[in-house]
């Protein structure tokens, strides 16, 4: 990687502002946390590493955060709820089902393509999470799948959807979205947006009741 | 998870049979590094913890592997190896472009759903092979997606498809497919069997021509 591509890789991961997290100082060991996972996976990081990354001592760390399980789970439920708003929004939008699941799905796209390096933080270290954290995300990713199987149902009432199979859509369409972070490549040839521009069409065709 | 579940889990895991991999001792070290870097990452695993798991000692796993890499690629080159193949076959079968994209579709979801643990190593875990082993990985990769491209391409030659971005629309195929062992779970009520077919279904319509 070149020094140009890098400088571009960390001014995508910089687009997560991680406004919900003071002080300054707990934001900044949480964005070093992001980093260390993704780079080396939670369980080879030590809080020791995050502290270093973030320029303080692991004292400075145990002063915002007691375990390092705590920073994998704060990074997992902002991660989780910020997925569950954008689904939330599209379905509460204006328009036909058919507009809020192009919606949905170029909103959900977006997010994992610009925030890739925190979304697969969120979605492969899972496992790392204790019982009762994992519970808690599981939940959260019950109900973003809800929302969409709640718009490809209102979508098969008004006819303008197709869907044979409600549930396991719903998890085609999510899983479709969410992959985005594994392969976007900030170096790649399409942006954000126009990889969720192609998905809503994709997802679209997916669904749509075919013209008799 | 209950004792059950784990023996459920690792009855699927073992159905790897990971026969390319010879002498025995070697193909044992192989399996057991597949789990320690499934369950703790590859940069937490040590070759001591690998060779610990399959019941041997450090200097016996030094014959067969001269570095934890050297695992890793091993594991990562069989993978990719065995999905150009898989999709290489569905390419080779007879019938037509639409038939061939079901049969891809089908059996690289039954791959990753059945072999989900192999696959999740082998997909998240690339960028910690060497520069000239991750280089031949990816040549393996941009193979695979070469194959599902021609596949497109001739079924938008035979009227059968319209797909406005064949490579756009290749990456999503295959991402909605290797997806499958990121959410897969043994002990969920869908079969790899039954989510090949469902996911056949939906790729055909995401690609297949609207009757006018």
């Amino acid at each position: 990687m070149s020094a140009a591509d890098e400088t571009a890789d960390r001014a995508a991961g910089g687009e997560q502002p991680w406004d919900e997290v003071t002080p300054e100082a707990a934001r900044k060991l949480l964005i070093a946390a992001v980093e260390a996972f993704a780079e080396r996976g939670y369980h080879a990081t030590t809080t020791r590493d995050i502290a270093g990354r973030a320029g303080m001592s692991p004292a400075a760390l145990y002063i915002h955060y007691k375990t390092k399980e705590e920073l994998l789970h704060r990074i997992s439920r902002i991660g989780h709820d910020k997925a569950l708003d954008i689904l939330n929004a599209a379905y509460a939008g204006a328009g036909t089902p058919t507009d809020r699941l192009a919606d949905a799905v170029r909103s959900f796209v977006r997010w994992h393509a610009g925030r890739h390096t925190t979304a697969r933080v969120v979605q492969y270290e899972l496992e790392a999470l204790s019982e009762t954290h994992r519970t808690e995300i599981v939940g959260l990713r019950r109900q973003s799948d809800a929302v969409v199987r709640r718009i490809l149902e209102e979508g098969v009432e008004t006819g303008e959807f197709d869907v044979p199979d409600v549930p396991g859509t719903a998890v085609a369409v999510l899983s479709l979205c969410i992959d985005v972070a594994r392969w976007f490549n900030t170096r790649g040839r399409r942006t954000p947006d126009e990889v969720g521009a192609l998905y809503a069409d994709l997802v679209l065709r997916m669904v749509s009741a075919q013209k008799k």
